[in-house]
């Protein structure tokens, strides 16, 4: 063995020299010395290990409030809608901040894509038409400044959601509760048909887009969409917005209601870079065929009032309107009828993503990602723009740290600011399409924060298994940000976080929810299989004016976050955890996490599926032995080599962090999931079906619930589809615990 | 940051002693020591150099022909068709000569596939039945021992080809010639319809799948197949196996006729493994649906005699057949007819793989993969046995190095033995399909020998871009195994291959040619986008009786390879290529080559299919740009990184290797080629439609030539493929490049 010889070559010249005492000191020298050249020029566990306290000290001390909150003065001073002058502006911006903080790269990267909007100088309206072809009521089309002043500007686009149908439908109403399945279903059980009517639709339960998809299936000619005032007041409904968060009667929700995941519509699985090919409009599944308008609750209540009263709505259906609930579809006045306008028009515009880069000092081909949108429908001061705010000052930080203290991260830090998230996470899909095979080869892990701050009582955190406790222990460092919190014994970020959610399984811990769906981590995660987090502050859930005009400066500033602390809060955690992933020696993710996720999950299928499966002869054995041979491999991994690998030895090192960093990559199916062949993480895609029930192995929960009652023979083709299917699930789990300690 | 003050930590310490002679002698033993444990423990350029030769001539050294000859004997001893008792015997036999040799690990890896067989006891046959249904002649059905003592064994399958239908068919014949889509046309022209008929189609230019599946769709009711004398005998046509290599008239080619590429029919895109889930056999679109036979020339000739000569055949059709080539399809006498007789059933059985690990000393996470199926439909004394006995050669030696001289390889050496190659590369397939992610993370290189001796003239080789200078170097340092070429001043291998085989455009180097299709590095070039090489020795192509009886160890021993001196030098060739990959510090990958390789080839492109492509507005600017900024990216990385890395920097060594390694994987389309989802490779999958002529590009190349003489406006859909297909190109080349440079 060549370097057993070079050792033995070099000891021998030693061995012969060794005649005084001094050469044990010597010797002694000649090993610190050696030892320093390795650590200094690697880096390895006591220069920048996971429990180093001091990087991410000064990350925390460092981390202002001030910064933020003069970060969000700006992003919020004009409505910044993908693909207007103001993405680009912004986008130019924040690359600007990058550069200026001293981040060693920085630029916007442009993608031409299919948005849409509203016509200019054209409202898009819903009226009542009486019995003459009168106009007897009218939507105002937009909605009216209340707070800050910005909410003047002339840039304000008026209401719409982007890729509706254009055009022009008149006929009944039938009111469709949040417009599921079920919903029309129950609706045909009392002989009511949505086919030929306006469907409206309360927003909630389901995604705005799925609604429409769902109505356009049942017939329906149109489709109004509200928020019930049960969601967006208070008790005090008068108590609203610019007075405090809650949503005022005239605040309607943008949103695109195009219906395929995978960023823009026109270059399916491909970036739409210059050189794209792309796909015609016409027929497009993913673009409704049909007119969609959301209206406010008040313009809401004036349609429910004028249906006619002969079908009440079932209790479930009724919210908290100052109006009754009717089915419809007839109107309270013969010969009236709903008009929806609407001049909305698809349009190809350039929309900028910003990437800032901060090289490693020893593993520049590793990437910890943090990412954030920048896009919103108007000011967007809370989402996304308080995630904006909290990016720029992080790359501030690093950049000062660089500068003073010499700091480099071991690994690389990218910073991604995307555009046209709310055209369906645009931005970042056509930005992880592109750079899909590299990410695959040397990206750690995706921090996303989508809202930093959508409210102040307490921290949330969704994450991939492996990462749920390092979410967990940044939170034990970050300061809490509210005093009253302080006082009560909540000394950090974590103590009121597991005061207010604990894990129901580990009582000590604060509950960490599954990712789910809808933010800028799809593309990393479920495409390429990039763990991935998304954290931030909340109150509980959606705040109420969420995708209106009055997401504004003065909601957050004034009312949401005085001071900004709980901004501050987020920007810290998110910086710690970016540090974390990069400088620690070890990849601090939780593998043993992992095969407890998948065991307890294989456990639930079980039990709700399992039933239907065994009928149909179909047996979930072959999952099982996959995920015992998982954890089984697992503990053995974690229990031999992590756990003893040589910290000085640099390959050995590297070995090791490349199975925890590739362990995700072995869930890819590369063909896709059986139906919705856009996603490919066999255990963590987003369900269509039950996502509110059960997320885990969403591509065969999404067939096994297609066939609801259809045995083999009457459906044989969706019953291979699930055998298939779950024959993937079992070999891509077993070659996932098999990498971790042998090759084949 | 942190290591820097580490470092002049340590050089204070040193610093303050520094205060006699003694500590210049002390220090300069320090930066030995440092040296020697860096070296030592990791392994850098002086230790495992490319151009470290003592390693390799050991292996020279080592390599025996006398061994090789001995394992040629056992492999060859009995019939060892893939899914038979052998092929488990064999398959355990190679795994212990692994173990016996030394390796790390050794272990066979069973698939349960569809493969096919003849009945037991009933030949399949080709008869001439008369006007009153007498049989008046009829094929042998298998063919006569005529020189090894094994030619006699029983396990002998009877003549067939797998996967065909089987049936009784009866009808006129017509002759096809090779039976390509334009012979078919040109019959047409002359009035003559398969339709109804049987095809008797020579062997040769296309793959005989093909030739199959072209007869079903032009309406053929089976197919016999045969090879023309002009192919298979000597102008002596009587000086024949055993007496030389000539083919005799009684041997018929064995071979399957399966159509879909991929491994086992039954599970295509995934493993067939224990778990898997298998397609139904009925209505596969891989399986033939009518009878195909094989049969000798002679027979062939019978055949061809009972044609009507009313029609008869053009020039280029007549090859040295012992009858006139008429085109029928009457038979010469009136109520005549040709029966085909066939009994080949598919059977679910288990073939087995065995695959042997060398551990690597310092990136064992890093692969280098030997392959060569094992499976024959006979004895397969150089088709694949002569690639076997070398490999298991190989591994002794390498095994003796490890136990005598404590060497071992830097990355690890897999030694993969693959069964159902003959089926339709099924074990290469299933083992690739099973462990895609972890070889696309891992794997260095693939280096295939399928046939090792398959002449005595010269080393030809067949390779990616990167690999063909590694071809070119290492058979500079094998001695030349024939005596007469040493004589006439060729000393090498290399020497021969030149003067055989010079490349037109650099006359200093010999011709490497392209992959191609049809062995093992399918799976993992095509679909996971891994370097691969094949070589061997041959004469000219392919040898008159390969898939024949005649593949016996007396082809071998006392008619191609006297001394087995040839095999021994491609052993070593095979050893060498395989230490240079696995120890060389740098990985010897010719990047430059891909990028002028890429360029030549668009030119090619442009000349050949540029007019049609502009006829019909779509234009190769994207391509060219993304070719030019990949030549561009090359060069860069050549001459700056790859130059000047720093080999005593561990992780810009892990980098600059991970770059090279990678670089292929780029090319990988994770949705599959347009028209052939089983293969992923933009640049280098085999074409289906153009093999013969262009050999890059070829999801392009099918699609651009089924269009012919269709304009857009007439069948738009494959000119949207096309406009689609090329933009996939022009990204993932982008891509490439993008990679070697940089970031995103």
């Amino acid at each position: 063995m060549w370097s057993t010889q070079d050792v033995s070559d070099t000891k021998n010249m030693l061995d012969k020299n060794k005649k005084s005492g001094y050469w044990i000191v010597a010797v002694a020298v000649i090993l610190c010395f050696a030892t320093g050249i390795l650590i200094g020029r690697y880096g390895t566990t006591s220069v920048a290990d996971y429990h180093n306290f001091d990087v991410r000290n000064l990350v925390i001390d460092e981390i202002s409030a001030e910064e933020i909150d003069s970060n969000l003065r700006y992003l919020t001073s004009t409505p910044h809608v993908a693909g207007t002058a103001q993405d680009l502006l912004q986008a130019e911006w924040m690359r600007d901040r990058f550069l200026e903080a001293g981040l060693d790269e920085a630029k916007t990267v442009p993608y031409d894509v299919l948005l849409s909007y509203p016509r200019v100088g054209v409202m898009n309206k819903v009226s009542l038409i009486d019995e003459q072809g009168r106009i007897n009521y009218t939507t105002a089309g937009r909605q009216p400044p209340l707070g800050s002043p910005e909410e003047f500007s002339d840039d304000i686009l008026h209401n719409f959601n982007a890729f509706s149908a254009n055009g022009v439908v008149e006929g009944n109403v039938v009111y469709v509760h949040y417009g599921r399945k079920k919903d029309y279903e129950y609706l045909l059980s009392r002989g009511i048909n949505v086919s030929g009517h306006i469907a409206l639709i309360r927003l909630g339960a389901i995604f705005r887009g799925s609604k429409v998809d769902l109505a356009e299936r049942y017939g329906a000619i149109g489709v109004i969409l509200f928020s019930d005032r049960l969601e967006k007041t208070s008790q005090n409904r008068n108590n609203t917005y610019p007075d405090s968060w809650w949503m005022p009667g005239t605040g309607a929700e943008y949103g695109h209601v195009g219906r395929l995941r995978g960023g823009d519509l026109l270059t399916p699985f491909y970036p739409a870079i210059e050189s794209a090919f792309r796909i015609k409009e016409e027929n497009h599944p993913g673009l409704p065929k049909i007119p969609v308008q959301a209206i406010g609750y008040e313009e809401a209540e004036v349609i429910l009032r004028n249906i006619s009263p002969e079908n009440s709505a079932p209790t479930k259906w009724i919210g908290k309107m100052d109006a009754p609930y009717s089915l419809g579809p007839s109107l309270r006045n013969p010969g009236w009828r709903v008009r929806l306008d609407v001049s909305t028009v698809n349009e190809r515009r350039t929309t900028f993503n910003t990437i800032g880069i901060l090289r490693g000092s020893v593993e520049d081909d590793r990437y910890v990602l943090l990412g954030n949108h920048r896009d919103a429908w108007t000011f967007g001061a809370l989402d996304p723009s308080s995630g904006t705010a909290s990016m720029i000052e992080i790359a501030r930080v690093f950049g000062k740290m660089k500068r003073d203290q010499h700091w480099r991260p071991r690994r690389t830090i990218v910073f991604c600011s995307w555009g046209a998230h709310e055209y369906g996470l645009v931005g970042s899909y056509e930005w992880t399409q592109q750079h899909a095979t590299v990410l695959g080869q040397r990206a750690v892990a995706y921090l996303n924060v989508d809202t930093a701050v959508s409210g102040n009582r307490t921290l949330f955190g969704n994450a991939f298994p492996t990462l749920k406790q390092l979410l967990i222990d940044t939170a034990k460092l970050i300061p809490n940000p509210s005093v009253h919190e302080i006082e009560s014994g909540h000394k950090t970020v974590f103590d009121t976080w597991l005061a207010q959610s604990r894990d129901r399984d580990n009582v000590d811990q604060p509950m960490v929810g599954h990712l789910g769906g809808g933010s800028d981590f799809e593309g990393f995660s479920y495409v390429i299989g990039i763990p991935a987090a998304d954290f931030g502050y909340m109150k509980n859930g959606v705040y109420p004016t969420q995708y209106s005009l009055y997401d504004s400066y003065h909601l957050a500033s004034n009312i949401v976050d005085r001071g900004f602390v709980h901004h501050q809060a987020v920007a810290r955690m998110w910086a710690v955890a970016a540090v974390t992933l990069s400088d620690s020696v070890i990849l601090p993710f939780d593998v043993l996490a992992y095969a407890s996720y998948l065991n307890h999950s294989l456990s639930l299928l079980h039990t709700k599926y399992g039933p239907i499966l065994q009928q149909n002869g179909v047996s979930l054995k072959h999952v099982r032995v996959s995920v015992d041979h998982f954890m089984f491999s697992v503990k053995h991994f974690s229990e031999n080599e992590l756990k003893n690998v040589d910290q000085s030895n640099i390959f050995a090192v590297r070995r090791v962090n490349d199975k925890l960093m590739y362990l995700e990559r072995f869930f890819i199916d590369s063909k896709g999931l059986p139906d919705h062949p856009e996603t490919n993480h066999v255990v963590f895609s987003t369900s269509s079906s039950d996502s509110h029930n059960f997320n885990t192995f969403a591509g065969l929960v999404d067939l096994v619930v297609q066939v609801e009652n259809k045995t083999e023979s009457n459906d044989p083709e969706i019953w291979s589809k699930i055998r298939h299917h779950l024959s993937v699930i079992a070999f891509l789990i077993g070659e996932a615990g098999r990498s971790l300690n042998g090759d084949f």
